[in-house]
């Protein structure tokens, strides 16, 4: 048993260095399992057993029931979750430390067009220190550091006051149904800690966003004669014109330093388009879909509120609209913006660890994008960080890949952050601060 | 039997005025068949039961072979036309007068978004001397015409010299394949009537036009950081863009005066676009399908040549698309362009009945959009016509119908014209005019 600080990190840097090749062992089955939505078992069973593996009690559920469908935060295209279980696994600690939850998602967005991939995207292979494949960014990376950090306290049996919770979650690329499932459940604690891709920056504040679904209309003609119809196609056009228009006023308007080195901090993103049946036809309908970026100084509400006025807008000033009115619904997901305070216990203890592993000060800005930690904050309490090995840019993409070092690295971070926290002696129940 | 023209025009009329109902019959049997592309058997059968009945020999198959595939004008994108039968019905003149080939397609295009139909698009629903339907103009209403003169001629018994031709063919929707196995099988004739719908306008020369599909790339990223990808979507309205002023080229340069009414002689239509899997990625990938018209005044090769030019020419302003250039496929169908004389015997004799039946000078003018007239001239070596009762902006719409008043008009003048043209003496072997 160790108990000095400085030993206690020499000791973890040492056995990480030693047990590398378990690392990257475990990146590689969680890459090799494709847990696109709706397969998403077998990452899970994995997962559960190496929870196991560390003495966690593991609880694996479908989620369901009516508390999650009709909560105010639930939000999915999905009628039921048969066969996408949810994990969490929690190891008590020895008594009066600080709690932690360690949440991350294990759905994958698709993989896009294929041959855009040099490689198959799920095969996990591995070239001049980098892990390549659909998730290894987004966030099995992270997923693997958050493991990788208990196995090297468990195998150094370094003792813990606090309880450590593992959220094991489906569905956050489209609503976030299985964080809010696990937090119904009971699942919080004194802070969490989410380390979706921030390329090892701190994000204690998260951009939310939320997936739009416009129908244009048109009017069908045959395409010799095509100016007798209105072509869905190119209203849809004009549509996502009026689109760029407003994610531009809505930019300008951001001040938050944390926002800073982000060109556009909340981004609107075109991402599906399909319209159209016959290519000499004139098209009647075209569907748009995509996602919103909403401050976390606006309500989801606010936000919506003014996306719908940019559309109606467009009624004003042509008939065609007027008369054809865009319709306009919500759906599959949305994250809630989160805000928390800089200077909160969690947030100083995470800084000062990632200096004294790095030797560097943490960049701190705002996440460009939503994660599971704005339902964490806003239904179960509990503040949350964004923090993680990957890189943003790399996450949704072909080719997609993460650098085994900085994995290992973020790892480090996360064993120590465990160790700090939640040694620190709880005196008056749980803190919210 | 009837000798004097001007009592069998007259013996016509009343047949027609006595036999409505029955035309009214065949016409919704007709519409009843949703014949779209693959489900063509149907009507086909009960064309070739009709024909029967007027004692025309016929010959039903599904187009196939070498000769067919390897044919320069082939172009469809199924491998096969098994369960789309061709039917051909020849019925032999008494001898020594001009032969004529009425052809009409019997393919419909699909009925588009349900919502916008007021009833369901196959009933064959009459209301007001209209009857409602997918391809009730587009071109139910103007085979029902050919049928319904050859059924008056044969009913009173009025001798033709000339052979009479019937095709009812497959995919012209789709690139004319059933008209090329029909003509390739032999069945071609001294003159051509194809009753498309020009609201009994004649249309001596005829668009051509081919179908595109361009493949816009562009580099997926996370939406909320979708600065970092470049969206294929966004990309795409560029190229619709570039196309939308090419069309405005091709149609400046247009002077012929048959295209003087029409507003844009030459459209380039947008028919099809989808890209994008998920809403919250940046799109790598979208397609965008639809049709150039193509004048008669260029040949398919020049036309797609500028086209290539001006997609190409982007490639010089932006560097994205000099690196990802816009992958370009004519593809599924085209119509060949087609272009007779004015003053050809067939054209003088159809203008003639057009004139002594409604009491009017016809409107000549050129197609706005291509029909299999063009194969039928430049393969099968036929002069043809395109005179029909149907409205083109009908064509490809939602609540297509059809004026039953000019069904039965048209069918008056057809009759009239088959008596005309195939009673003229054949002196010298067939006359390529």
């Amino acid at each position: 048993m160790i108990k000095k600080p400085a030993a206690t990190h020499k000791a973890i840097r040492q056995w990480m260095a030693d047990h590398e090749k378990q690392l990257l062992s475990m990146l590689q089955q969680m890459i090799q399992e494709p847990s696109v939505q709706m397969n998403e078992s077998g990452i899970q069973h994995k997962t559960a057993r190496w929870l196991e593996d560390l003495d966690f009690t593991v609880d694996m559920w479908e989620p369901g029931g009516d508390e999650l469908f009709n909560h105010h935060a639930f939000l999915s295209r999905r009628e039921h979750f048969k066969g996408s279980p949810n994990v969490v696994g929690v190891r008590k600690g020895e008594g009066k430390g600080k709690s932690i939850l360690l949440n991350g998602h294990i759905d994958v967005v698709p993989e896009g067009d294929l041959s855009d991939w040099a490689e198959d995207p799920y095969a996990g292979l591995v070239k001049d220190g980098k892990i390549y494949g659909r998730g290894a960014t987004d966030m099995k990376g992270g997923n693997a550091a958050m493991l990788f950090a208990l196995q090297a306290i468990s195998s150094l049996e370094i003792p813990i006051k606090g309880d450590v919770i593992f959220h094991s979650v489906i569905e956050e690329e489209s609503g976030g149904v299985g964080t809010l499932a696990a937090i119904l459940r009971g699942y919080t604690a004194d802070a969490a800690l989410i380390p979706e891709p921030t390329n090892m920056k701190i994000f204690p504040k998260q951009q939310g966003s939320m997936w739009f679904r416009l129908k244009v209309k048109g009017k069908s003609a045959h395409g010799g004669t095509s100016y007798e119809g209105i072509n869905a196609i190119l209203k849809a056009l004009e549509v996502i014109q009026a689109l760029e228009r407003l994610e531009k006023v809505r930019n300008d308007r951001v001040t938050d330093p944390l926002f800073a080195k982000a060109p556009i901090p909340l981004p609107i993103n075109v991402g599906v388009i399909e319209g159209g049946e016959w290519p000499s036809s004139v098209p009647d309908l075209v569907k748009v879909e995509g996602r919103v970026g909403i401050s976390p100084e606006e309500t989801v509400q606010e936000a919506q509120e003014e996306f719908t006025r940019a559309i109606r807008a467009m009624e004003a000033e042509d008939k065609w609209f007027k008369d054809h009115p865009v319709e306009i619904e919500w759906f599959g997901a949305r994250w809630l913006p989160g805000s928390i305070d800089v200077n909160h216990p969690f947030m100083e203890i995470l800084t000062e660890q990632y200096k004294g592993i790095t030797g560097k000060s943490p960049e701190v800005e705002a996440a460009p994008w939503g994660t599971d930690g704005g339902i964490i904050t806003a239904v179960g309490s509990t503040p949350s960080v964004v923090f993680g090995p990957g890189i943003t840019r790399m996450a949704h993409q072909a080719n997609e890949y993460i650098e085994i070092e900085k994995v290992r690295q973020c790892a480090e971070v996360i064993a120590s952050t465990i160790i700090e926290w939640c040694n620190v002696e709880e005196r008056k129940g749980r803190s919210h601060t």
